[in-house]
């Protein structure tokens, strides 16, 4: 007979303490999550734009439809495979807001069509081409947006000549409905200080604006202009240009977005974190936690540990252990280094701000969400890993 | 009723041509891979040490039994979970190469030792206590190294003193089997230098060996001392001191690896790779392919396009998207540049070696293991996630 493997025990089940917590484990604070989600919802409301979040920072349905719940409109997702688990869950509106590399993720798109509102990007006629094909063949009809580059230079036609290029490719193909441009600027979300990501946001704005107008002066219409994130959106619906607007990170703030200087009427708050342990304190200098790049994107840098003025600082990061090391602190008023704080106790359970919320989401299987000091769920992150 | 949304297709299936295989996909080439463990035991096996491969590089069942059939005597663990897939698939030896930050992880393992070989580490006193209670509990034995740390200055005891009183605390539990020491230094293995790399590397050892003989001067033997890493192995094999050892990436040789010199006796190959396909060319100056730093890990640094010489860059990573640059060429000895190629086209298809493997083994549910240029098998990743 076969040995019988228990399984390992689940990191949190709902209504137990939160310090029971099994760690490393992704943390969502569903106050903090919930005013994040009014505030956007709030000011999107107020501004008569249309929020549609990007699912691509979470891959969990259960934040989508606290996100729809809301007023939100539908969904972002960057890749064909990752609408998947969204729409299963029940979310009918769809937008892929990226290019799809072949014809067989087109030809998915196309099929779940059938059930749902979707829509993607285009900004080559061989992709109009894959997509006229494959709604012929489902029989069914999708939304394309035809995505301008307005200085990010990754994707996306550099102009209204491109996008008129574009028109007439798909003007053969009724069941292809041109809803309007995808005008979004990566390049600017992080830099630091608000004057000059206002300044760079209102550019990239602008140059979305002219196409739009070189547009209509030939009585073509942009039903959508959607774009924006969590470090523009405050300018991005000042702009008066988008329709529609699609920030990821807002809901969940991570330590990258933190470092930027706020907006003065959108500010956001930490509401994910992940849960760790010291497992070693064996060097008496340092203490070592059980979290590291598996549990934690690092590209974005380290992250930070909470509260605010811990008295140590996560400091490096292997696969699975990450140090904690005594924040560098002077005795008030003296400029004479005060004695290092202990590190803290083996066991203890500690909580650290991400670098980065998209690919840290991407990490985890499921994400334990919280009210206060108790489990309120436990949240599958369903679409992680679904990349093609 | 409810709407049936069709799934995704798989990324390959075996008996397909490469060629055709979804991306971005993980990949891995089986006659290098196969030639990396062949060379690796060879080597274990002349100098007469145990080779107990670490699962944390690869997370897949299916490369562990391809090490253990080549004579490896078990694996290394990272994590309590991280055991569990390769228990269930058959492994009956495993060394939990780290400790536990909760007694929760202990009961789990002394549970599973029922029908396994399995150890842990421990430097602390506390952990001792955790083991002998779940073992206890479970009426089960496990075996117990005692992590000292020579040089890398994080987990681990000193010297032999620590090790003494750990054994002290040990003693009066006779399920917990003291099988000697852990003796890993990670902070050397991606020396550039060989010279440097070789003699940090004996530097390390002969710690181990100081920590060893002044054990034996006291009576106490060990049976095994574990350690090492791909990046030290050729020295740790030359050292006498280790009698087993743990590499991981050995297997499948990533960028930052590739970028030591290597050593005069072993060398690797690069077996893994990211399948990726250009997804956009409307810049004209660059391309964009489909695989960022969702589908492999960045903390190391950008991946490298392979073949070697590739007339265009990996050079700057977005979650799920990459941009290749044009290499800069000299036209032969004119010291003139010639002018750049152009990007590749459209669905062109790309090989990139990651600049990490554990993470980025981490990141994919399964790998599409191929030979020449057909896909033989699609191994899942079943310990992908298994951090805790």
């Amino acid at each position: 007979m076969e040995p019988v493997f228990d399984p390992f025990p689940p990191a949190a089940v709902p209504g137990s303490p939160l310090a029971g917590v099994d760690t490393p484990a992704l943390l969502l604070d569903l106050d903090a999550f919930e005013r994040n989600l009014d505030r956007m919802q709030a000011a999107a409301d107020a501004a008569g734009v249309a929020l549609r979040p990007h699912a691509k920072a979470h891959k969990c349905p259960a934040v989508a439809l606290a996100q729809l719940a809301r007023g939100a409109v539908g969904v972002c997702c960057q890749k064909a495979s990752e609408a998947l688990p969204f729409l299963r869950a029940g979310v009918r509106d769809v937008h892929v807001s990226n290019e799809l590399a072949t014809p067989d993720k087109a030809r998915a798109l196309a099929r779940w069509a059938r059930h749902a509102r979707l829509s993607v990007c285009v900004d080559d006629a061989l992709q109009v081409q894959a997509l006229a094909e494959a709604t012929r063949e489902a029989g069914t009809a999708l939304g394309v947006l035809v995505e301008i580059d307005i200085g990010q230079g990754r994707c996306g036609v550099a102009g209204a000549a491109g996008v008129l290029r574009l028109l007439e490719q798909l003007a053969p193909h009724a069941q292809l409905e041109f809803r309007g441009l995808q005008a979004y600027q990566g390049g600017l979300q992080h830099l630091r200080g608000r004057a000059e990501r206002r300044e760079q946001a209102l550019r990239a704005a602008a140059r979305a604006a002219d196409v739009v107008a070189a547009l209509q002066a030939r009585g073509l219409r942009c039903a959508t202009v959607t774009g924006g994130g969590t470090g523009s959106v405050e300018f991005d619906l000042e702009s008066g240009v988008y329709t529609e607007l699609q920030p990821g990170s807002y809901a969940f703030m991570d330590r990258d977005y933190a470092d930027n200087e706020p907006g003065t009427r959108l500010r956001f708050e930490h509401a994910l974190f992940v849960a760790t342990r010291v497992m070693s304190t064996a060097a008496g200098t340092h203490a070592v936690v059980d979290a590291g790049l598996k549990s934690m994107s690092l590209e974005s840098g380290l992250p930070r540990a909470w509260p605010p003025g811990a008295p140590w600082h996560y400091t490096q990061a292997n696969d699975e252990h990450g140090l904690l090391t005594a924040a560098a602190r002077d005795a008030a008023g003296a400029g004479v280094a005060a004695a290092p704080p202990p590190p803290p106790a083996l066991g203890s359970l500690l909580r650290l701000v991400p670098g980065h919320c998209d690919p840290t989401f991407n990490l985890h299987d499921e994400v334990v969400a919280f009210r206060g000091d108790r489990v309120e769920a436990v949240w599958p992150v369903t679409a992680r890993g679904y990349s093609r």
